[in-house]
């Protein structure tokens, strides 16, 4: 019997599915998968995101610290750099990070293509330096090739490997959530406690900021409003950009796509969890205090955010050559 | 011309192939793919092998050592464990391990069932404990689903994980090689020097230990029996695992599969090339001078043995719960 109702909400569903006359007009939109124009461009991005040996080490991709196999995050409070130094910030989610006003918390770098030297050649992080990734690269017959039949021409540059990086995390947008098919006309696609989750967030405040496809990432806004926020944690944002006194502590909302699968949360990774995250949001930017249900109610709506997330063969990097410079993870320098 | 003869000789390799009669007769076998019986404990074996969170730091998966974009290797000397400490011995490549006598260098775990609990509890490794990787993925909702859907019944210990983990490995085979192609009887797999260097690999000796189908991996061997090996690496080989002395400096021959990927090579990572490898190898284990002219002509038949790697969609990480213990990057014990 439940089987059959199943069945029936199923064929009603896609019924219902075919008959969706327009989309919700809602502070928040519908992802939209990418359109990928250079696929050949995309694969040697791939094959760069994951590739170590643009880190001194050898050891840390891009991946390391933007895991795709766990929501483009590395699920911890600061992450873990050349020789395990501790990194200053939490690290972003990858995914659907090309629909950001810009990258890095404090917005410093206009795009993923201007993001993606950064932690190349960081000190803390991956510890190598653009000259080294080029060489590193040229070095190797099979990125030589590929870098030839993506670019027209002989050549790696920095300007080309991060081009392809970008390339390749443009594709990672995460659409098909419940919260896109609700958006897109489906009505059984949210319950009603994550329905009331969303009316709290949009009644409360929240979408105030957390707005727009990507439900954050658009602006920058002041961490700690209603109240000051106490952390150990010596980021200021965007002053250190600006050079603004007005600037200080404002950080690029974070989007909230996938957030399920993104915690730890906030600049310094200091909420574990998303109930302790909408509560000290309610109580910093909102001057509210949620109650336990009420909290309920929008960590319910804010997992309906999780998408679909990009399927993605692991890339066979091409080998290093002989003249391939060695990974130095023990030398200091 | 030159196309269409390509295309020509394409079409009677074709031919050739479907009239291949027998198999040639030599003391290396070719791959064969494995059969998957168990796919659903193979997908959690695979998630399980690229998940950090079996790590102390919540960083360090089995594939940050076997790393599959890498030829199942990190191709580093030696590995970079929990707190960046150094490990004592080369990692061995992931790939066609099944096919191996025993694990690790000196074959102390006999399968790779056994092996995999290893580096999960080794403090220079993922330096956590099997209570804790249990208690983790006991508190992750997706994976107590995913054990029960897999063995049938509620429950997560460590014989589980490592059955799962080993169902995954023994996937990771790779078949068609070149060399498998010639040995199948399509004689245009091979070129000339390719041969040649095959046929030196056999006369000089160095298939009496590198046979079978994983080109070795199928005994231990002393290194260094016509001069002694010298290194600063204390790894006393299969010594340790038996207690005798005769077993001093007995470690299990490196399979020679996909070896163009897996460098650097020896247990203690000192030969950074094949062709340093085959000299010194030919010094040690033969007796013999290789020139110059010998080695090109053993490490492009070496090259040969490059196969078919496995094509795997990176997993999608089942998310933690509120109640996942955190890593500890950071913290002392």
């Amino acid at each position: 019997m439940k089987t059959r109702k199943t069945v029936m909400m199923f064929a009603l569903g896609m019924a219902a599915a075919t008959a969706f006359s327009a989309q919700r007009d809602e502070p928040i939109q519908p992802l939209v998968a990418p359109v990928v124009k250079e696929p050949a461009k995309v694969e040697l991005g791939k094959k760069l995101f994951f590739d170590p040996r643009l880190s001194r080490s050898g050891a840390i991709s891009c991946n390391s610290c933007h895991n795709l196999a766990m929501g483009g995050s590395d699920n911890l409070k600061s992450s873990i750099g050349h020789s395990w130094q501790e990194g200053s910030i939490n690290s972003p989610t990858v995914l659907n990070a090309s629909l950001s006003i810009a990258q890095f918390w404090d917005g410093r770098a206009a795009d993923l293509r201007a993001q993606a030297g950064g932690p190349i050649a960081n000190p803390v992080e991956m510890a190598s330096t653009h000259e080294k990734a080029i060489e590193v690269l040229s070095s190797i017959p099979g990125y030589v090739a590929e870098f030839k039949a993506v670019f027209g021409r002989d050549g790696i540059d920095i300007g080309r490997i991060t081009e392809a990086i970008a390339a390749f995390e443009e594709t990672l947008v995460t659409p098909d959530s419940r919260f896109d098919r609700w958006l897109q006309g489906d009505d059984s696609a949210l319950g009603k406690r994550e329905l009331a989750g969303y009316d709290l967030f949009k009644n409360s405040g929240c979408v105030a900021c957390h707005n727009g496809a990507a439900v954050g990432g658009n602006s920058f806004q002041k961490m700690g409003l209603f109240e000051s926020y106490k952390t150990a944690n010596a980021a200021t944002g965007r002053e250190g950009v600006t050079g603004k006194d007005a600037d200080r502590f404002n950080f690029k909302v974070p989007t909230l796509r996938n957030v399920e699968l993104t915690y730890p949360y906030f600049h310094d990774g200091e909420a574990a969890t998303l109930e302790q995250a909408v509560e000290t949001m309610g109580r910093l930017q909102l001057g509210r205090k949620f109650s336990a249900q009420e909290i309920g109610d929008i960590v319910a709506f804010l997992k309906t955010l999780t998408g679909k997330q990009p399927t993605l063969d692991l890339p066979h990097l091409p080998p290093s050559s002989n003249s391939t410079p060695t990974p130095q993870p023990f030398v200091k320098k």
